[in-house]
């Protein structure tokens, strides 16, 4: 059996999330099927983690063992020629005998594109978030820094998760903005369910004077969600990166 | 009644084209349940063309007739408030009693986006096309002259036409290169039924070195679908803009 390292990219608007499902069309399901069709093998796909309904990944990672030997180059061909044109694997490399997408990975980063601002663009709807109101970079970028370190991020995950321990390190967060686009890049050790999306929207609210500095220390501490913004729309978030180090 | 003009923009990826149509969404039939929405009223929507399924469109404009009266910056707001976030309307305004997007329409401009070689792109492959062949910009310039002016293109439109008259004017069509991008901007007195899909699809198999100047011409004098190239795919295009003079 080989230990098979992809990169690939999607765009999620038209899939329910990474993880298969029964009846419904997801990123793992799809290149299961793929390799399935392939081989002839039932193949399992691990991820680095699982995207939600509608998220993005420029650099999403997985890993899967096989037992047919063909040239890596081929398969890259192969697979991409079996899969939807909105997943697209980059990158077929071998991995030691070890290597698990999940467990492995040492680093993710996320990043958040939204207008605020002005008239929506129907040409980016699945693509671009949008925040109506005007916000305060500066403040947005101060607030950003409360959230860098280890913390209890449990007041900034949705209630609907399995997780058990929501300690979690962030070691960057930079927030940029050209024109009426802001990009939030954060970089942690892993995220919770629906973290960024609701980081984003938090620092939002900041930004337009909403909530405060002060909102955000109380959801650090307590842990309690209602300190915290919304969880922004997914058509803004992008995986982009997942190191292994 | 009054008579109101509206320009508005969309992503076509999820509608089934401009034309209404029964049991499949369509930009027509969006647009018209909004306005019904509103307004109680059956309210037809005359477009200055059906744009395809697949087909965006970042200036199309289309008109009607309603009793209502409400102030026309308030419709902008509440259509937008009522369609779906990849239909927007980007400008309302009172038109002519005899006004017509479809008949009183002087100039059209498509824009046609393709990406020449490499990797397809997963996060652009609704809005983007591709054409995986190498191809020569200048050949492409050099060939696009030949359709200047006015012809009968029978030859570059689709046999599912119900066109009886294919003489049509070309007034300028650029091909510009960004990098791996080409794109294709075309201004005519209006277009048949794919014609600039099919004429994108000509010009890149000249630039690719398929076919030549001869096959151009030879499609264009006979009107023979069968000299021209291929219909390119949907995603590309975009209504860039309708004019009136």
């Amino acid at each position: 059996m080989r230990n098979i390292k992809i990169t690939l990219q999607y765009k999620g608007t038209a899939y329910f999330g990474w993880q298969k499902q029964n009846n419904f069309p997801t990123i793992q399901g799809k290149l299961e099927e793929a390799l399935f069709c392939l081989t002839g093998e039932q193949i399992e796909v691990e991820g680095s983690g699982r995207t939600d309904r509608g998220v993005h990944a420029v650099g999403q990672v997985a890993n899967f063992c096989m037992q047919n030997t063909m040239p890596l180059k081929n398969l890259k061909t192969a697979l991409n020629d079996l899969l939807p044109i909105d997943i697209r694997i980059v990158k077929v490399s071998p991995a030691k005998g070890d290597f698990h997408a999940r467990f492995s990975a040492k680093r993710k980063t996320y990043q958040y594109f939204v207008q605020v601002g002005g008239q929506r663009n129907a040409l980016k709807s699945d693509v671009l978030a949008f925040f109506p109101f005007e916000v305060d970079l500066e403040k947005m970028q101060k607030a950003s820094k409360l959230l860098i370190g280890k913390h209890n991020f449990k007041g900034f995950c949705s209630a609907d998760t399995t997780a058990t321990n929501f300690e979690r390190e962030i070691f960057d967060l930079q927030i940029k903005k050209r024109g009426r686009i802001f990009v939030f890049t954060v970089t942690g050790s892993g995220f919770l369910y629906n973290m960024v999306r609701i980081i984003v929207g938090t620092l939002l609210e900041v930004g337009r004077g909403k909530l405060s500095d002060k909102d955000l220390k109380l959801a650090l501490s307590t842990g309690e969600r209602k300190y915290a913004g919304k969880t922004m729309e997914p058509c803004g978030l992008y995986l982009k990166k997942v190191e292994y180090l």
